[in-house]
């Protein structure tokens, strides 16, 4: 689904990635896990997610505190680790400031 | 593919959006296009898309200006109004300054 967000300025943090063919069920249960435990976080705002080779998973934050408190959590850097060690080929994040938004 | 971008600061614009059922041929000639004309523009930096039920296209530019001119460009005009009017059930765009990028 298309994220329900506030009118700008928020934050997005785009993260790009492409995967490893180890695809334990232990990806997966991360992967969910990551995606529940961000939404406790403050400041989140949604994301949104899709794969088809290329992996891109957008989430929205309210301001930067709240960016670099969920890149620090505990449970996350453990999550970050295997990514970078098992999961992930290649990866790019990056931290954007959302300053117009329109749709339909 | 991931996006070959520049250091920071650039700019990226994160268009997500929901199809219709309306899947004709000219829909997909129109997208081909849309991205062979983009990397035409000045100030166009590079792309990633993927689609999964979802679909996110995020275009990554030098400016503001860039940004501006290509959603003017008239080939882009006439595509924008035929995904309001045809094929797409939601969109929304949202235009970003990438402040901070890091990857493997």
């Amino acid at each position: 689904m298309i994220a329900k967000t506030p009118p700008p300025p928020y934050y997005a943090v785009i993260f790009s990635n492409i995967r490893t063919e180890e695809d334990d069920q232990q990806y997966h249960e991360t992967a969910q896990r990551m995606v529940e435990l961000a939404e406790m976080q403050p400041g989140y705002l949604g994301h949104e997610s899709v794969r088809d080779g290329l992996g891109i998973t957008i989430s929205y934050w309210d301001n930067l505190d709240s960016i670099r408190a969920w890149k620090a959590h505990a449970e996350h850097l453990e999550a970050q680790r295997s990514g970078r060690e098992k999961w992930y080929a290649a990866y790019k994040t990056r931290v954007c400031l959302v300053e117009r938004d329109y749709g339909m």
